[in-house]
């Protein structure tokens, strides 16, 4: 990927950063590359993430789903982590084989998806590090559950990607199941480059070496500098706007196929940096929809936002018709993919005008290999964010109270969160 | 809908609001009602989109339908407005027909819904109050063509809703289509509950009399007083909430069936009241996925924001397959229904306890009628928040510049806009 900061520069934009703060942040940014690759070689929780595209063996992946490679649809049965890197990738790519993400306990929604869907043709990837996320067993029991009453064995059907020990490990032994391993040292959130979110790709049959060794590639611009380094610059330049007011950051792809990317990214921004009260808020957004939504908001509420957009430079594009009526015969001599790029630049051009920060991210194309970019990218570029912050980049831990009290308030225990949830403070207003 | 605004209060959470700030707020709520009241007895532009449960006619709306009553897929083609609240309520409902809301220009995507559909078995409902939005000429030029190349008579598969006069009508005119007029005076985004909103609720067969019934409801409840108007109740905390630095609003519904209602709720918002460098942000999230990403942001981040959530009280549910495995047995005893709400509860109480705002929007279930009401609801709590900021909650005066930068790429007249595109400041970083 390449990145350009020019409209969140102070010349242009408030909040901006000048040219001369970059260059002192670029001592910081040093320091932090540092810490970075001192953390990747250890191998230390979180850092060795970055070393994915080096240690995935994407041989072992494509063997362990071969059993099931010619199902027609996927269910992946995982959440948060477990789920949006999968969820990004086979969203983003063409396939011939469907994929459902069930990566919420809606009941009513998992079962018009169970309803609707022929189940000898189906497969599960179940996807849980611990083996004990409520919602993924819930829901893998419920599945399980509908394969077998379809007379269907999901033993035949069934991956397992989970750690070392578990209830997943656990059914996996018991049922000879294939499987793979959640690496070690890699939170769910920046696992999208192993089996996490790859076993998905695989049975949809993209081209997991391209994914990979786009994400080498940017590997290699890891060096001590954000003006030599994309992924170090957009991180950068995030966290100096924010620093100088720019706490929401919108990203807002103009690619429909990286919708599902911009959900990946707000897990990656939010749960990474969202700790010790500080953290951007990001928001999802899609280029040309929300320029009909959220446009005026951005450009004449308040100053508080960074706006990231994606680009790509190529891709299939389609004619648009011509028309005999003459206020829109400019249309008719153009495609869809120019009336696309055009929105995307007036819309960046209106925001600069209006002095709103903005950052270009472009992309050659929606491919494996940009795509692996793109993510390993946006992770490195989370990686210096956390370290600028100084955070724990790799916890979670605010999450853990509802978790209690989620299990407490099921029997599943006595937790003192359960006893909190019944003395909510009530100001009802009724209809 | 009901509306709990306890765990907003100051007693429970920073930013919050005291009670005794409430009943002072209170007195601005009685005049801006009297403002709306009179904007709404004088049909003045937008106070107008408030009387819409009385003034839409779900028997014009049916029998202008009937022709493509039989269509097994219905294309939107519309953008903003023009698409959200349609989206929202065919996305919320279980119908027959499909529904593809074409509400972007990429290329590769457009393709992709065409190739994929039997176009026989299709039909068209084209919105735009102008007739003249790119986005959706363009696109309705695209799909015009392509029901030609497969051998359709779209003239005979389209449905027109537009104003009175513009491209559209004249289209209508000439191949004498099936038309409905958007309503004056109701901007795009406050028009689901008009033929904006409702065709493709009529193609899929749901009930509108129960929708207007269910606005109807909520209309009666606008009077005086927050403390006995949930929709007022709602603005007005919002409002009070965003003045003391909960500048971020998520909206988190507890039902997949509502993922398009956030949308929708986000352009309400935004659109309406981001202006003047005043406005909440709205985000759009999703219960219970968004626990395992957004969760620790909103729990341990900056204290920015109010998180809104909506919960439903009756479903279909369905049980959760006992297990043997002990760590999980507690789950065998629940259903899905059940997991869901011990989720919520715990989320919201886990809010509570780090005294982060939050505020419950309670539907008894996700029907026509509660649609309805929750749709109307938001659109006066929304114009309320209007008035309290003083801003113009009707126009959107800065998405204009976009658009004459984009005509005049594409070549469509002379604009300084489009010249200003080409003078973006750079600073360039690249792989």
């Amino acid at each position: 990927m390449n990145v350009d900061i020019g409209n969140a520069l102070a010349t242009v934009a408030s909040p901006g950063v000048s040219r001369a703060s970059l260059e002192r942040l670029d001592s910081q940014v040093a320091a932090a590359h540092e810490r970075i690759e001192r953390g990747m070689e250890n191998r230390e929780h979180g850092y060795e993430s970055l070393n994915l595209p080096q240690r995935t063996d994407p041989d072992e992946i494509r063997a362990a789903v071969e059993p099931i490679a010619d199902a027609e649809v996927l269910f992946t049965v995982g959440i948060g982590g477990s789920s949006l890197g999968a969820a990004t990738i086979t969203n983003a790519l063409e396939s011939d084989t469907e994929t459902v993400f069930l990566d919420n306990v809606d009941p009513e929604w998992v079962t018009s998806h169970l309803e609707r869907i022929s189940l000898e043709n189906a497969a599960i990837n179940v996807v849980s590090r611990s083996g004990t996320t409520a919602e993924t067993l819930a829901n893998f029991l419920v599945v399980r559950d509908a394969f077998e009453s379809a007379g269907v064995d999901w033993t035949e059907r069934t991956i397992v990607t989970t750690g070392e020990a578990g209830p997943l490990r656990d059914l996996a032994n018991r049922h000879d199941l294939p499987s793979l391993k959640v690496p070690d040292g890699v939170p769910g959130r920046f696992s999208a480059l192993s089996a996490v979110g790859m076993v998905a790709a695989a049975v949809c049959g993209h081209d997991l070496e391209a994914l990979l060794e786009g994400a080498a590639a940017e590997r290699e611009t890891l060096t001590g500098s954000l003006f030599e380094c994309p992924a170090y610059a957009y991180g950068a330049t995030a966290y100096a706007l924010d620093k100088r007011g720019a706490g929401v950051n919108a990203m807002m792809p103009y690619a429909e196929s990286l919708e599902t990317y911009a959900e990946w990214f707000a897990q990656l921004w939010a749960e990474s940096l969202g700790k010790d009260g500080l953290g951007q808020t990001p928001v999802r957004a899609l280029g040309v929809t929300d320029q009909h939504s959220q446009l005026q908001l951005y450009r004449a509420g308040p100053r508080d936002k960074l706006v990231t957009f994606i680009t790509t430079q190529e891709g299939t594009d389609r004619g648009i018709p011509e028309t005999d009526v003459s206020e829109l015969a400019y249309l008719g001599d153009a495609t869809l993919g120019e009336l696309l790029a055009a929105e995307f630049e007036a819309t960046e051009a209106s925001l600069a005008a209006a002095g709103q920060p903005n950052v270009r991210i472009e992309l050659e194309r929606v491919d494996e290999y940009e795509l692996g970019g793109l993510l390993y990218g946006m992770e490195a570029a989370c990686v210096l964010a956390g370290e600028l912050y100084s955070v724990n980049t790799f916890e979670q831990p605010a999450v853990e109270w509802a978790k209690k009290a989620t299990r407490g308030l099921l029997g599943g225990g006595e937790f003192e969160e359960a006893e909190a949830v019944a003395d909510k403070t009530e100001l009802r207003v009724e209809r």
